[in-house]
């Protein structure tokens, strides 16, 4: 695997598998650079340059690529062939969503349960998966081989929850807490914080107003 | 307002005002730059360069600032002093979420109706925000003061809907639907990918499985 992908690269793919994701739904067999980038609004030179790079087979003029091949390459590429199992921690709004959300199969993660600190959602289940008690987890997690959080927890909750899952063995911690969260080496933490975008798309608008107010 | 705050030092902001609600709600009064660099692990000194560029007051030593004080100029630099009307465009699971969500009125945000295509979502409400069917959204944003728009369609739609949206009058979308969007200048478009998001996660995550297996 090719650790020299440029963050911006690495964020086209899964454009790319989403769109050849829905290609195949509608029955198309093969596709091309040119026709991606077209669809995409991409340069067809950067789209090539792409698929090269996941891929050992170049497209055949006049017949391009087809698209079930593509969408292994790029499974394979971002690891999605195989299914990690993953777990909610904080079961609220978002937590929720997620644990409904039934397009996280195609993208290699599958939800198995959630946890919060309610006693009111102890036992009950979210689309098939069960919500155990925060304080179980450690002897929960003890019985599975789950190595990946999405953590939606409140804030203030986030690092001490993170040092828990950490100490039971979770290797990756998914961060939509807006929190910046502590991790020993060997940890992954990927952030997706709203707050932040909040606070740029609102100082954005209130730059565009003064702008337009001029 | 100044427009020369880096990226970096935007995203902090909701972090320090996320912390002195809390502080608010658990009844203290006083804090400081020292203070809440402790407590979110942060350097006191970007922590004070960061509240100076936000607020012309500064703290007194040994009695450092007022809270409340505090909240106010975040919020004002922030833009979430008066709150703007948005709606949610795609009532799915994400969408119902933000429709569901109690926290966006401290952002400045008030999400008052929802959009979507499905005929079974038309005439319902969630947290008593009406569901109404896209196909009458111009005739009802024309009736509204409504600027922002909160984009959770599937991929697909993004961007006709963003069309629509534009030529509706709004002049913000956050967009979480993973598309890259073209706009005309004038509109701004915050991208919140969580596909991309799970890539860059799953591409970290394949990286560190190879390094322990060295």
């Amino acid at each position: 695997m090719q650790s020299n992908i440029s963050k911006r690269q690495l964020e086209r793919y899964p454009m790319y598998l989403n769109h050849l994701f829905g290609l195949k739904e509608s029955g198309e067999v093969m596709t091309s650079a040119p026709k991606i980038a077209r669809a995409l609004g991409l340069n067809v030179e950067q789209v090539r340059k792409d698929l090269q790079a996941i891929s050992s087979k170049v497209g055949r003029p006049k017949f391009g690529r087809e698209i079930d091949e593509l969408i292994s390459d790029l499974k394979s590429f971002l690891g999605y062939n195989s299914s990690s199992l993953a777990i909610v921690v904080g079961v609220g709004h978002l937590g929720q969503a997620f644990m409904n959300f039934k397009g996280f199969n195609n993208y290699g993660l599958d939800i198995v349960m959630g946890f919060d600190c309610n006693p009111d959602l102890f036992g009950k289940s979210i689309n098939g998966k069960p919500i155990y008690n925060i304080d179980d987890m450690s002897a929960i997690l003890a019985r599975h081989n789950i190595k990946i959080a999405i953590l939606t927890t409140p804030l203030e909750a986030a690092q001490e929850v993170s040092n828990l899952l950490i100490n039971c063995g979770i290797k990756g911690i998914w961060n939509f807490t807006g929190a910046f969260i502590y991790a020993t080496s060997g940890v992954v933490i990927e952030d997706m914080n709203l707050a932040s975008s909040l606070a740029k798309f609102s100082h954005r608008l209130q730059l565009l107003k003064e702008k337009e107010n001029c």
